[in-house]
C-alpha cells in the first residue's frame, strides 16, 4: 500500500527483521512440508543463535522446542513475529503481535491481494500502520544475511557473504540469486523478499541497506511500484550504487505480475526509465545483467571516465568486447588518445605480432610476466581511468597464474581507486579462476560481453554521483 | 581471398582436415611449448588413431617419431599437412605439398596480412589456388571433432560430442567455446578456426557442414566476409540452421579485426543485417547468445507459430520470461487463446492460488507429479506449438526429479516435433539439472531469458523454412 515517503518508525525496526534476538513463528508445525517447521529448521540449519519460539495452539513441541497457544504467552520480548498461519486468521494474530509489543511481523502466508482479496489484505495494513507495527509481505518466502548465519523463511540456500543487499519481490526469483551466490560466488551483505508489501516498501529497505555497513550495492527486484515518490525521494539521498530490474512491461507481463504479487502496473515501461534516470538508479534488462552489474557496482569504484585500456590475450574476445562497448554507447579508445606514452611501454609486454590499438592483445603466447607487466602499466598510467582485463585459455596459458598475477596488480593498485574488472572464457579452470578473482574481491565474468556491460554501469554510476556531489 | 562461389574441388577435400588417415606435421619440433610439438601431443593425447609424420630437416625424431626432411621423404601418400614454420618458409613448403599430391594444408603460422603482409599471404593463396589444394588459415588455431577423437592444433580441450559444428575465425573464442563445451555440457560434431582465411572460406565450411550427418546446426563467428555472394549463395541452399555472430562493428572494431585476422570490413554493420537476413541466417548478438541460440537450433525442430505455453513454480521466473518474450517482439498469448480447453485442464496440477494466464504459474509448491501433469497436457494439446519448462528451486522443490520428468515427457512427446525447452535458475542443483537434460537432448539454460532467446530463434528458423521450402 502507498506511502508519502521512508518512515523513521519502520526503518528503525527493520533490523528486527534481519537480526532478530527472539523469533515467534506463529503456526509453527509438526509437519516437515509445512513453511510453519521449514522455517525453524531453516534457522537451526544456518546457525542463528538467537531464541525461537513456536506458537501453535495445537501443538506441545514442534522441533523440539516447547510451543505456545499464543504470541502473548511467551514471557520473553519478541523481535520477529514470523507468520504462516491461513489467511483468514491473520488479523487476530496481529492483534495478538501488538499486544505483545512485537518490534516487527513477516508474514510468509498467501492468497490475499495477488488472488482478488485486496481488501482483507489493506485491513492488515491499515490496522498495522494505525499501531506503527511495520509488516513485511504477505505471500513472501523470507529474508536473512549470511553474515549472521542467518536465515529466516523457506528457503534452501544461504549466500555466500559480500557486499550486495538484493530486496526482492519475488521468491523465486530472490531463491535464484541465493543459489548462484553459493555457485557463482556472489557475495551478499543481506537478502529479503516482499512478496505483496502490504506495508513496508523498497524504499524502507533501501535506507536501511544505505545505513547498513555491510552493504556497498543496493539490487532491487521490482514487480509494481506503489510509492514512486518514496521511492524517487530516497534513491536521491542514497550514498550507494542502486541497481534496479523492474518487469511486468508487456500486456501479459501487467497481468501476471498481478497475479503474483498483486502489483499494479498502470504505468508503461518508458515510465520506469525516465524514474530511474531520475531517482539516480541503474536500470538493467536481463536477470543475468541484473546480478552482474550489482556485483560489479558492489565490489570496484566509479569509473571516472571512458579511458579504458583492454588487455587481452584473445584477439575475438576483444572484437567481442569492443563492438559490445560500441554497443552501449561507450566505444573504446585507442591507446594513443588515452595516453602518448602507454602504447610504447605495453609493447614490452607482447610479441611483435601483438596489438596496442585497443583492446591491446598481447597474443595467445602470452606469460603471466606479459601479463602482469601489461596490467601494471595500464593500471599505473594517470591516464588511464580503468582496466578490463581478459584471459582466453590458449594450449599455453596458465590461466590460474594469470589470475594470480591480475590478484597481485589489483592489491599492488588499490590505491589508486581504479576499476579492474576481469573476463575468463573457456572451461572449468575459467571457472575455476572466475571464483578465485571473485573471493579477492574483483569482479569477473564468464564472457566478454558481461564484462562490458560491468564496466558501462560503473561508469554510469560515476555520472550519477557526479551529478549527486 | 574472395571466391565467386563454393568450389567443389574444395569442399570435397575438407573431409581430409577433420578425418585424415595420414598428417605430415611441417615444422614438427622437440620444444614442448611450440606449436609444431603441441600438435602432435594433443594428436596423441586425445586418441587420433591415423598416421603422424613429423617434418623437420634438422630432427631425426619428435615425439617418439621418426621425423622425415621433407614432406617429399615420406612414402605414404599425406591427406593433410599442418604446416607450422616461420612465415618466410611457408611457400617453399606449399611447392613440396603439391609435389606430394597433398590433399589439403592447414597454415597455423601467423604474421601474415594481419601484419601488412597483405601480399606473401596472397601468393601462397594465389600458388595454392592454382594448384587445387585447399589451404585453410594462415594464423589459426586447428580443428577437430570429438566424434573422431580428433584434435589437431594447439587446442586444450575437445568439445563433448553433439549437434552443433562451429565455424569460427578467432582461436580464443573457438577455444572459449570448446571449454565451455566440457564445462556445460554444449555438444559439437567439428569444429574448425579459420583465421586469416586465405583459401577456404566461411561459405566451403557450411556447405561440409551440410553433408556432414553429425551435424544439425551450423554455428559462424565472423570477423569479416570477403565473399559474401558465396555466402548468400550457399545458406540459400543449404538445408540446416545456420547462425552467425558478426563482430567489426565499432571504428576501432574494424581496425581491431584487421590486426587480429586481417579482416576487411568496409561495409557497415546493417549490411550485415541485411545480408543475414537474405541468407536465411539467424545473428547472434552477444557471445552466450551464439552459443544459447546454436544449442536450441542443433537439438530441437523449428516451431511452427508463437502458441507457446510456460510452466514455471516461480512467478518472477515467468515475469522475466514474457517481458522478454515482449522485447523480442512475439509475446506470449494468454492460455485461454492458444487453446480453449488447456487452462481447466492445466488447474488439476497447480493449487488454488495458482495462475493459468501465460506464464502458467504452478506455484512454488509444485509436485513432480504436477509439473509431469502440465508438462504433459501442454506438449500433447494440438493448438501448442512448444512449451517452455521453467524450475525454481524452493523449499520443496525437488529439483532432480523435475528435470527427470520433464525427460520422460520429451521422449513420450518426441513424435510430436515440438520444442520443449527448460530453463533452471539457482544454484548447483540446478546446474547439475541443466547438464542432465542437456544429456538428454533438451536445451535448458539456467536464465529466463536465455531459455526464451532460444525459444524465438526456433520461431525465427521457422519462417526461414517457411521461406525456403
Amino acid at each position: 500500500m502507498k506511502i508519502q515517503r521512508v518512515r523513521d518508525y519502520v526503518v528503525d525496526n527493520l533490523g528486527y527483521a534481519l537480526n532478530p534476538k527472539s523469533i515467534a513463528v506463529i503456526g509453527a508445525s509438526r509437519c516437515p512440508n509445512k513453511v510453519g517447521h521449514k522455517v525453524i529448521d531453516g534457522l537451526n540449519k544456518w546457525g542463528y543463535k538467537g531464541k525461537i519460539y513456536p506458537v501453535n495452539p495445537r501443538c506441545d513441541k514442534v522441533a523440539g522446542l516447547p510451543c505456545y497457544a499464543r504470541v502473548c504467552d511467551i514471557e520473553d520480548e519478541i523481535d520477529l513475529a514470523f507468520i504462516a498461519v491461513p489467511a483468514h486468521l491473520v488479523y487476530a494474530i496481529l492483534q495478538d503481535c501488538v499486544a505483545k509489543q512485537v518490534k516487527i511481523v513477516v508474514i510468509a502466508t498467501s492468497a490475499f491481494k495477488e488472488i482478488g482479496r485486496g481488501d482483507m489484505q489493506d485491513q492488515l495494513t491499515q490496522y498495522c500502520r494505525d499501531h506503527k507495527l511495520p509488516l513485511i509481505g504477505p505471500n513472501l518466502v523470507g529474508m536473512g544475511s549470511p553474515i549472521m548465519n542467518f536465515n529466516c523463511g523457506f528457503i534452501p540456500y544461504l549466500p555466500c557473504v559480500g557486499p550486495v543487499a538484493l530486496i526482492s519481490q519475488s521468491g523465486a526469483n530472490l531463491l535464484a540469486a541465493l543459489g548462484t551466490s553459493q555457485k557463482d560466488h556472489f557475495g551478499m551483505s543481506f537478502f529479503v523478499g516482499l512478496g505483496n508489501k502490504a506495508d513496508v516498501d523498497f524504499s524502507e529497505f533501501i535506507a536501511y541497506a544505505d545505513n547498513d555497513e555491510n552493504t556497498r550495492c543496493i539490487a532491487v527486484y521490482i514487480e509494481g511500484l506503489d510509492s514512486p515518490e518514496a521511492f524517487l525521494d530516497i534513491c536521491q539521498k542514497v550514498h550507494k550504487p542502486i541497481v534496479a530490474i523492474k518487469v511486468g512491461r508487456s500486456p501479459i507481463g501487467v497481468k501476471a505480475a498481478f497475479a503474483h504479487t498483486a502489483s499494479e502496473n498502470t504505468n508503461d515501461d518508458k515510465y520506469y526509465d525516465e524514474l530511474f534516470a531520475k531517482a539516480g538508479v541503474i536500470r538493467a534488462t536481463t536477470w543475468q545483467q541484473f546480478l552482474d552489474i550489482s556485483l560489479a557496482l558492489g565490489t570496484m569504484p566509479p569509473l571516472k571516465n571512458d579511458n579504458i585500456i583492454m588487455i587481452t590475450n584473445g584477439g575475438g574476445s576483444g572484437l567481442l568486447s569492443c563492438d559490445h562497448f560500441d554497443r552501449l554507447g561507450m566505444p573504446l579508445k585507442e591507446v594513443k588518445d588515452i595516453s602518448a606514452g602507454l602504447a610504447a611501454r605495453l609493447k614490452a609486454y607482447m610479441p611483435m605480432f601483438g596489438s596496442v590499438l585497443n583492446p591491446v592483445d598481447i597474443s595467445g603466447t602470452a606469460s603471466v610476466t606479459q601479463y602482469k607487466g601489461a596490467f601494471m602499466q595500464a593500471m599505473r598510467d594517470p591516464n588511464v581511468s580503468g582496466v578490463l582485463g581478459s584471459i582466453c585459455p590458449t594450449a599455453v596459458t596458465d590461466v590460474h597464474a594469470v589470475a594470480l598475477a591480475a590478484i597481485e596488480v589489483y592489491e599492488k593498485c588499490k590505491h589508486l581507486n581504479k576499476p579492474f574488472v576481469m573476463e575468463c572464457q573457456g572451461g572449468q579452470e575459467c571457472q575455476d579462476a572466475i571464483m578465485l578473482l571473485r573471493d579477492h574481491g574483483i569482479c569477473a565474468y564468464p564472457t566478454a560481453e558481461q564484462a562490458v556491460e560491468a564496466m558501462v554501469a560503473l561508469r554510469k554510476y560515476g555520472e550519477i554521483i557526479e551529478v549527486k556531489n
